[in-house]
């Protein structure tokens, strides 16, 4: 099979089947490769073809990515790999729906991004989000960030199997 | 001016047009910021953004992003930030086409892939490619990448500007 087949996602298929694709296939790429910008790059590429591939309004989602911690600082992220537009390359622990789900190490299940106190908008066009920590060693090394066109783009089935995501994740990587 | 609008591109603009606005908004975002991860992240972006905002065959790109020197390997690329589907993980140096601008620090400009010789086929779709490499102090420390689902995707005019665009990415980074 080709890298890129990977990210190819079968018409019809239901949330969790797509999300259980990600893993699986994540899970094989992550095999004996610990680096953590090609496995969070080769990620986003899983995520944004998975939920390009669903129904509405998961196929509204217009950014899917990481940040991950800006070292020497423990108290910032930066921009790590992403698909979708330019974005914000900063984000202070506490600020935002990703600084918030940085500094309480737990997810952010946000259903219109403006009623979130101190939302940031890197893309005028997202209207809602979710973000999931990324903790190893009980320190947060990463968050997984998402963003959807469409209010209420993601439920309690985005969270569970995001949160499994980031598990897989924060264990298979070598992180700075 | 939110982020997500450095990657909005003009209807209509020439292909001149629209790699002098990567350009100059890659130099705005690399503005005191010298992560190389969230910079190259940012230029995938825009160079995805940018061809896909142009006529045929431009619009048909298919891939965009970066593969880094594999530390401490210095005969070895690794992936890098990315638009597109997943990618393989390692390339060695003069393995395929980016192995080969890496090998010889020159631009490939690849109008059909499979005539290629050693080729690597990371996604079946891709038909031509061109790959310029990012030199720092005489060592390739990065290549830029794009790929494209028709043949003959790239000319003279890519070759031209993505060589600007290494060159702004080469000394705006810190490199590992």
């Amino acid at each position: 099979m080709v890298h890129a087949d990977a990210s190819n996602f079968a018409a019809n298929i239901t949330k969790e089947e797509a999300y259980q694709q990600v893993l699986d296939q994540a899970e094989g790429l992550f095999y004996e490769q610990r680096n953590w910008v090609c496995n969070l790059s080769n990620c986003a590429a899983l995520l944004w073809h998975a939920f390009k591939s669903l129904p509405a309004p998961s196929n509204q989602v217009n950014w899917a990515g990481f940040y991950t911690l800006n070292h020497p600082s423990s108290t910032e992220l930066i921009l790590g790999p992403f698909q979708g537009k330019v974005a914000c390359q900063t984000i202070a622990f506490g600020r935002g729906v990703c600084g918030a789900a940085a500094s309480t190490k737990t997810t952010q299940l946000v259903p219109d991004v403006d009623a979130f106190p101190g939302h940031i908008a890197c893309d005028g066009d997202s209207k809602s989000e979710i973000v999931v920590p990324i903790v190893v060693d009980d320190k947060v090394v990463a968050i997984i960030d998402v963003d959807c066109a469409e209010l209420n783009g993601f439920d309690e089935v985005d969270q569970v199997w995001l949160e499994k995501l980031a598990g897989l994740v924060g264990r298979s990587c070598d992180w700075p």
